[in-house]
């Protein structure tokens, strides 16, 4: 199975495996739940990644104790190098029929590699949430990523803990809710399955589970999509601190990056991208102010919004590929969707157009 | 030992024991680590409190084979009913030897039990923080007192939390730092020893202790009476927030409350107290502006802050004795020193002054 190679996406809810041959074909598919290390814990993540890629390959009618060629991982929470390295040790050492050779990369990474090999920023809003520019000759500068003690704004679990805070600061009255709390105090008792605030505590703390607590802004935006007004602020409000992040790493931005037919491209991650309706609003709110900004003003022209149709476990297959010397073909065009598309300005480039696809 | 009562106050990061005779005389004390039970769990808080009452025991002299006659506790993390109902089944079932009656309550009401039988506002600020308004017919409105998932604001934890996402923040750029972070981030690398961001990652997740994330306001009120102006920063936004909380529960205050020589009595509680100077621009700001607001106008004249001279496992003592008939005399003026007074208006009031003391 020397030319087999495996790719792992790997969320804060749900995970995924493939198994690539060398020709890029996609042998085998497989789903399992989150592995973030930071969330679940070395030992289920590492458990879950091998049972997953052990039944890709037995769907691919391929015997699992042959180990792949390779396997690349792109992890939400892959970011810090002690904490990979260990990760690997401990996968080599208890399952050593996995995968000759092992490769980690963030979510971020992962994610973009799939989408494209010039660069771009992806911008991730799951179960949380993370920004990461990727300039054409690799450099890279990051915002957010630090999970829900020091961020996660924007994401999932943000927006289901906006609401939910605005529900306990309007019972407390520490602060005036921006609109009545009703829907969403009705909704958030109906999910969390409690009669009262106090029953929160134990979501909060003693059963505390960040894919489950973010699991509520799925509710929040069905009450966005009917029409609650405090349901549609805190979207509007995630949308505006999601761009915030692309107004961080922006200045990093190198030329090519700007001047390509889509503007900068942002590839946009995970499932509350579902809701870019809601976003909108406070994301082009912020991208506007940003563009018109004495920093950037005549330099950002414009952005396009780009979604995955592919697992980024096949960029992390890639990348884990490429690790070894090895590459496999990518159709960098048949993996993504323009969704949104934004311009300001028209004028031409200093650099060739068409640079950046 | 029929006669012999037990208290408890139980923080977030610190406890005491007392035990005390019929007269009130106090006969033994212990200390011992956190047991808030959102915290450590219910198995090691109970054996804490069990391990420090039967030490107690032992050093004033009795046999702990011997139950107290009651063992009141005031407990951070001891509001909610099913969970204190299950921490008394508990520790009856574990420990049948440690007292015949058992008696939980928050450690906001054991603190005011210790201070006043007529009432006021306890406004805790240790680890985390809560406030209670107790009106003198014994009804009760409180403010905060969630945790650090959600509120704990002008907590310890949530002053070290604003230092350390504020270095985060200017890092990334997703945020314009109110002043130069150098002094924050040097001492943050210092007190949680790592050499970059990525390194608190385990302090805020795997190895996440509240308790010693809340200890690095201890650096923080250094770095503030050394002049540092980010740490005098979040010292400002402390003092505002806490008397946020003040001002939420004030509406609620029965007028006896507001009118005794005192103005509103307020039993500050909690290691964040001893930086009153470098809370008060804040807190003194919030409060003058409450005091002209239209719906507290004329009835807000002036308010003190108390702190204790005693441990609140002393109110615990009392409440527990109380709920069983029993009561010992409490001597309220030797358990306060009043640390602050401020007032407003010199009129009289409409109930008759000395009512509150």
């Amino acid at each position: 199975m020397a030319s087999v190679f495996g790719g792992v996406e790997g969320g804060g809810t749900h995970s995924k495996a493939i198994l690539l041959a060398e020709d890029g074909r996609i042998l085998a598919e497989t789903d399992g739940p989150s592995t973030n290390h930071w969330l679940v814990g070395v030992d289920i993540c590492i458990e879950t990644i091998n049972k997953m890629v052990q039944n890709a390959k037995t769907s691919a009618g391929l015997n699992p104790d042959t180990p792949l060629r390779s396997l690349g991982m792109s992890l939400s929470g892959g970011e810090q190098k002690d904490a990979i390295e260990k990760l690997i040790a401990r996968m080599k050492d208890q399952f050593p029929n996995l995968s000759q050779h092992y490769f980690i990369t963030t979510d971020a990474i992962g994610a973009m590699a799939t989408a494209s090999d010039r660069g771009g920023v992806v911008l991730i809003s799951g179960t949380g949430s993370n920004c990461k520019l990727v300039n054409p000759d690799g450099s890279q500068i990051g915002c957010g990523g630090w999970g829900h003690m020091m961020g996660d704004e924007g994401s999932a679990f943000w927006i289901a803990h906006l609401a939910v805070k605005t529900v306990f600061d309007a019972r407390d009255k520490l602060a005036t809710p921006p609109h009545d709390v009703t829907h969403v105090r009705k909704a958030m008792e109906e999910y969390f399955a409690v009669s009262d605030l106090m029953g929160m505590l134990p979501h909060l703390y003693r059963n505390f589970q960040k894919s489950h607590f973010a699991g509520f802004c799925k509710k929040l935006a069905e009450g966005a999509e009917a029409g609650d007004a405090l349901c549609r602020y805190v979207f509007t409000q995630a949308g505006r601190v999601l761009a915030k992040h692309v107004e961080a790493v922006l200045p990093a931005a190198q030329e090519p990056l700007l001047c390509g037919d889509l503007g900068l491209p942002i590839l946009c991650v995970g499932s509350v991208w579902k809701s870019w309706e809601l976003l909108k609003p406070g994301f082009t709110e912020v991208l506007d102010l940003a563009a018109s900004s004495d920093e950037l003003k005549g330099r950002f022209r414009g952005y396009s919004l780009l979604s995955l149709r592919q697992s980024s476990a096949l960029g992390g297959a890639s990348l884990g590929a490429q690790s070894l010397g090895a590459v496999f073909k990518m159709d960098y065009a048949a993996n993504v969707d323009v969704f949104y598309r934004h311009s300001w300005k028209s004028e031409q480039c200093h650099v060739q157009r068409g640079d950046v696809s």
